[in-house]
């Protein structure tokens, strides 16, 4: 029952897009059609199983629609987004509340249309309850299942809508685009664009569609400020000799509540090899590579001018130079830095945890051959520790310093702190699955720096530009920052981090349904008919990015 | 009308809590008659003007609200708190939600009673309209107008109740203390205990009353935590080697958005003056004096090893010495110390602004005999600068290097940037108001360093305790702390300040009226009778202080 309903609302939704976009009845009819077609070829049971009376009665319903329409007044248009994870929710109640009275506020000034729409959500999973517990408790918001590798539901999903989100691991990212390309449908994704991805501009210029790439924090909304802060500064004939950028999703100060100063919101896996990433940028005209591992040691203390309340410290991030040919400021910025933020003192500690071998991904003697060592055997085997003493914060500090791994006092003592907090001294049996130490760092840090209940996250972006002008007007400093704190409300909570790019991908679908994004092909949110209206639409929902210049 | 239900309320619970304690029905009869000969006698106008008739049908209707009282099962109480400022809404939400199911869970437990106790809460302020505010949605609270020097008013409001609370500026609980006395009803407040108020001690016993003091935050919880962890330590046989105590009211992380990164909430006089207070503590067996003038310098960094993203610093808070004596460890203590928290840089920005004169109390030439001035002007005559020329932070920087005020570079920049955010490089006129430096600072201080909407304040008290035990037993650290945000809730905020300065008040009044406090006399919340039911109840409305042994 609830199946049937879900699909009628999903139809009329098509059906009344098509009717507001087509300009003549001869379109109309050709995609009457083909929807007649793609219902009479269905064989696929389940979710769809009862289609083919349903489309009899909704095409038979064109004119009724028609009339509802035009009775409300409002436009009307459908989104599918695929992938129900964390960054789902705040895209579907994004993007389900733009025909609601709140955004009226903005939704004519920032898009310059002289009236709001309407948008059906869709949202697609592999299992229907991860999307049925996203679209729960929003009306205009549907959930289906869906399996990607099936073509036919992929393809039948896709052509019910004005435009499609990917919010499906990158690498899933190709499918997706290659039926957004034969349905001639616009894609939005919050990934990176890669060279698969690149490698599809052509036959999506062709298919005359905008795949929207990296609409999501970083990338998203990184590239939108960077642009907007630097095109402002040419606009008023400004050299741009300096640019540096740092961004974090970290704990919020009172949730960093462990000497690392860190916590995951999932696997620790891929945040740890992330600190083992070489890095090059630019300082001062000298190219400057970090190696992978010396990466954590490489953390420099940092502040923002305006916040000097976090104690922060960055670490390069990758390849800095590629966004210096993005930005175009290769050729006049001396200074091209991009750094991960975290609370000072990670860098030191990770570094640590690196020398004394806890990020090893070698088998471990005592982990393997059906072996059951205790946390403290296994930590006492890498220092080198007797077992049968006490390990205590002193004994680890002792060791620390008579290993050399530790320099000063004050990081032996932070990182002993940071071992008790893990229970690594504790006499409990290491699961049987880590086989080595890098198993055992990962599933003491997913138990012990996991989120609890009230905790909430933060994501802080912040942008500085040095300017030059010319004929001896005075330099400028130009800083633009975003600060955003998760939020529980009703019990459920928002992430900072799914609120900052599952707003953003929202927006970029929304930009394509109003038709404000004229280029076609591969793009990525740099350019002004991008970034402009999605700046002021954040903003117009409360992701404030607050420039400073002098 | 509405004061005309607001006073039927007040006699209601004056003779519900009466018909309560009174064992015998001639002491109901007197008291009876004493309201009606003081409704008679009253010629105040105003809130009291229909009272008459009032007192008729309340006097009649004693019956039936004994019988309410049987048939829901509740014990009344009522408390009186005088003075309407910040602390009083939280205080007052508290004591009228003690009676409510949600308050069922906590109440019997930590107080060992077998049933709640309904609380009507009498507001009196000067203003009534400041006590309407505050009462302003919650059914068993009512705003009355008192001048506490109209002492036939004070002494009718205080006879009603069970316990009276002074939110009063200090200077004026004595007299509300003395009425208390004569009126044997105890009395809290949320001041220091000083020498005027201990002098009352002997006729407090004499009344058999307890006038309980201290009973906020800073005063107030601090004691409570302290003598906590102290005596737990002692249980244990331990020694209290050193005690570090670290308070601080400032802008959550996020609103110290400016690069003072403090903020005012009330006029800065008070909190730049106290930041010129001397200082005297004891480090490892050592007396160590801070002239006020040195006060700003001697600011050190300062991190919470559990929650190190805060950039903190401390200023040593006056004597120390004294809390040696209170908390009984003057003995063995090698150090006592208690300090102010800021974040890191702002002892050094207030250092200098003080050097270059920012905070001298002597009429300025500029300031006096009508003159007009600019801030601009104001500024470049205490830095000597041109007035003709352009001041930015260059200027400033410059300036400040070559007249020796700033050492380090870092320092001179964030002390040109809070200039120039107080806006003291702008053409505005100074207020006429303003004849000294110090009420420049103060006047631009208010208006630029003001928290704006959604901006929360923060509180953070961190109690350290190192312990030496007999026996060659390891030495422990005992680290205890607190840490709350303001809220906003149905557009009204709630300071952390407000919370955790109102909530303990109030505990202290339910304390008295359920006869949990059984010592009289001038207390303060360092006995366990006080802090042990104080701190459970804390922590059960969600006031938390987390208790770390390593």
């Amino acid at each position: 029952m609830i199946k049937e309903e879900l699909f009628f609302i999903t139809i009329v939704s098509y059906l009344t897009r098509v009717q507001v976009e087509a300009d003549d009845k001869e379109v109309l009819d050709q995609i009457i059609d083909s929807l007649n077609s793609l219902a009479n070829h269905d064989k696929h049971q389940g979710h769809f199983g009862k289609q083919e009376n349903n489309i009899s009665v909704k095409v038979s319903k064109i004119q009724e629609n028609d009339m509802k329409k035009e009775c409300d007044g409002k436009r009307k248009a459908s989104v599918l987004l695929i992938g129900a994870g964390r960054v789902c929710r705040p895209a579907v109640e994004f993007l389900a509340s733009v025909g609601s009275d709140a955004a009226s506020e903005w939704y004519e000034a920032c898009l310059d249309v002289d009236e709001q729409k309407d948008i059906e959500v869709i949202v697609a999973s592999l299992f229907v309850k991860d999307a049925q517990e996203i679209t729960e408790g929003i009306p205009n918001a549907t959930a289906v299942q869906l399996d990607v590798s099936d073509q036919e539901s992929l393809c039948k999903l896709i052509s019910q809508v004005g435009v499609v989100i990917s919010l499906l691991p990158a690498s899933c990212h190709v499918i997706v685009a290659n039926e957004c390309i034969k349905l001639k449908k616009h894609l939005v994704t919050a990934s990176y664009v890669d060279d698969r991805m690149l490698a599809l501009d052509t036959n999506a210029k062709a298919a005359d569609i905008t795949i929207l790439g990296e609409m999501g924090l970083d990338p998203g909304i990184d590239h939108m400020m960077a642009m907007k802060m630097i095109n402002e500064a040419r606009m008023r004939n400004g050299r741009i000799k300096s640019f540096t950028s740092y961004c974090g999703g970290l704990p919020s100060p009172a949730a960093a509540n462990n000497p690392l100063a860190y916590k995951f919101s999932w696997s620790p896996a891929g945040a740890i090899r992330a600190g083992r990433n070489p890095a090059t940028y630019r300082y001062n005209g000298q190219i400057v590579h970090v190696d992978g591992d010396d990466l954590y040691d490489s953390a420099a203390t940092f502040r923002i001018p305006d916040l000097p309340a976090f104690s922060l410290e960055c670490l390069p991030n990758r390849d800095s130079l590629v966004y210096g040919k993005l930005y175009r400021i290769q050729d006049e910025a001396a200074t091209i830095f991009r750094g991960t933020l975290r609370y000072q003192g990670f860098g030191k500690i990770m570094a640590t945890l690196a020398k004394i071998g806890l990020f090893g991904t070698e088998p471990h003697p005592l982990l393997v051959d059906g072996g059951s060592a205790t946390y403290k055997t296994f930590l006492c085997d890498l220092f080198g520790l007797e077992r049968e003493k006490p390990v205590g914060e002193q004994e680890i500090v002792e060791r620390l310093t008579k290993l050399g791994h530790s320099k000063d006092p004050g990081t032996a003592a932070m990182v002993a702190k940071t071992l008790m907090c893990l229970g690594l001294h504790e006499e409990t049996e290491v699961p049987s699955t880590c086989k080595t130490a890098f198993d055992v760092a990962c599933s003491r840090m997913e138990e012990r720096l996991a989120y609890s209940g009230s905790e909430q996250d933060m994501v802080l972006l912040h942008h500085e530009l040095e300017v030059e002008f010319p004929d001896g007007q005075p330099a400028e400093s130009h800083r633009g920052t975003l600060l955003e704190f998760g939020s529980t409300k009703d019990g459920r909570t928002t992430t900072a981090m799914a609120l900052t790019v599952g707003v953003p991908v929202a927006i970029g679908a929304l930009l394509l349904l109003e038709n404000k994004i004229k280029s076609r092909g591969v793009l990525r949110p740099i350019e002004p008919e991008v970034y402009e209206p999605a700046l002021e639409i954040l903003q117009a929902v409360g992701i404030k990015f607050i420039e400073k210049v002098n």
